[in-house]
């Protein structure tokens, strides 16, 4: 692979944040082009932006694909003086940050494909005096939400990410699994967003991990996203549906515009600490429908996914039975 | 008028909150009422619904009017312990509370035709010992937001907000009209949700006020609502529009969705504290779209309305010329 030597030029335990930002852009390139690849029409549009502040990103959008409806991936590496919102909710005094990530949202047409989000992201927080040692982090994570929900496709789903957990630590799909469905919930629905996956946040030095060690988990995170997708999308992209089938697809993606602007932490941090808004909201659908109160009849497909929607479900052993 | 008589029943400054609240039903019903005659098509449907601690509601929605595509009426009256998130933002201890109101937001199926939202509400807070005094307040608001702003439609709305105002108090008017601008405001879009109106909370007996004159400000703020809906369908209901007003629509109605689930505290407030989230969300629009960094251009009316959504603009004196 590309970046397999990434660690022959940082010394270990050293890799730099302009060599995580670098193959995040390199990470950006590829997801693009193995998504336009599978999507056969659908083209990305760049936008650079810079930050005040410090620092800006590249945000890149595809319309109007044959099977992604709109799908954004970002890359973003922003830097300067910590805000203030941000050091309350980390209870931290007066610092310096550093933030780099690359983040995707894909609404596909078709309500018979679901909707992914992948995010990976380093932070560093330093003290301005330079003397204070930096302390860093990586965060991230994988969710799928189908419109409908197909256990086969989750079980594989899971599968895909336990893989790519197991070779890093033997907890890590465990316990990333239940803080992913423990994060993409829905408080107020009582429902969780989709299916799940994995969500970390704070891996850093401990519990004897090294960085290299945390970076490669990452990595292989990032690199896992488009053969998942692509897999996906080549089962379901012929799947028939019809209005009923749109319908729902418009009501689930009110949740999902439910979830990221009441829930999710990343949007409301970027939004109230003067994030870039068009980059942050590439990740609201195209169109979503709320009717009053609606709730799929007992018996129906629609149904079956609603009861789904929880926490705790085995998808790899149980959920298939 | 029904309600007239209510000070002979309750000595002066010591109505109570069931007279409150029995008058607040009345003002759904007619309200109800009011909007199914002018609307001409639509019924309200009605879901009783009780809150586990302690009260309930009605929450009364029309779907498929001719003139209004998703309405809303909500009464509630919940009371019982007061939740910890409560607490907490208002900064007070362990406590009951007791609050009582309506709830309106309509969404009309014309582009040509302004989203409206009324609220007017009671709150008391009372420590469980039943000594200590209770304290009470009112709060409540309306703002319009239309689709394509008409300044002329705007003039008459503040002029109608403006003439209840003056009737109370000679500074109300100015007061909450800023409060409102300040209010509907959607930071991360740097914009206005729409033309503002009045916004007003925590009305209790500061400043030489009477308990009977802030409801009396009240009542009079509930009964203005219909006959001004009323005067902006009847002059904008048949306006000839297109498939480019209907896109417009759905992108606006769009920032109407972000404004209810990222600022708005009643809505934030509502689903922190375990609210009936499909009586809090029938704010929600029933369709509404979102597109990468969409901007009207130049000289296009929806240019226009874009440029004047912004606070501060005097609607009654200064924006029609």
């Amino acid at each position: 692979m590309l970046f397999d030597k990434i660690d022959l030029y940082c010394g270990m335990n050293q890799i730099h944040r302009n060599e995580i930002a670098s193959w995040f852009q390199g990470l950006q390139n590829s997801i693009c082009q193995g998504l336009e690849k599978a999507d056969g029409q659908g083209q990305f549009e760049e936008d650079t932006w810079m930050r005040t502040g410090g620092g800006g990103g590249k945000t890149r959008t595809l319309t109007a694909g044959k099977v992604i409806e709109k799908g954004g991936v970002n890359f973003s590496e922003v830097y300067g003086e910590t805000p203030t919102k941000i050091l309350e909710a980390l209870k931290l005094d007066t610092s310096n940050f550093y933030a780099t990530g690359v983040s995707i949202v894909l609404h596909p047409k078709s309500p018979m494909l679901p909707i992914i989000h992948m995010n990976v992201r380093y932070f560093e927080m330093s003290k301005p005096d330079n003397q204070t040692p930096k302390s860093w982090w990586f965060g991230g994570g994988i969710d799928l939400t189908p419109h409908y929900i197909d256990k086969q496709d989750a079980r594989f789903f899971h599968q895909q990410l336990a893989q790519v957990c197991d070779k890093h630590h033997r907890s890590y799909y465990m316990e990333f699994k239940k803080w992913a469905d423990d994060y993409f919930y829905l408080k107020h629905r009582e429902e969780t967003r989709g299916v799940g996956g994995i969500f970390f946040d704070r891996l850093s030095d401990q519990d004897g991990f090294t960085k290299i060690q945390r970076w490669e988990f990452v990595q292989d995170v990032g690199q896992v996203f488009v053969p998942i997708y692509r897999h996906l999308m080549e089962k379901n992209r012929n799947l028939p549906y019809g209005e009923a089938e749109k319908q729902w697809q418009f009501a689930r993606r009110g949740r999902y515009v439910e979830f990221n602007l009441v829930w999710d932490k990343g949007t409301k941090f970027g939004l109230d600490t003067g994030g870039r808004t068009e980059s942050i909201l590439m990740s609201l659908p195209p169109q979503a429908n709320w009717s009053y109160n609606y709730k799929p009849a007992p018996g129906t497909d629609e149904y079956y996914t609603q009861e789904l929607l929880r926490k705790d479900i085995d998808w790899i052993n149980g959920a298939t039975t």
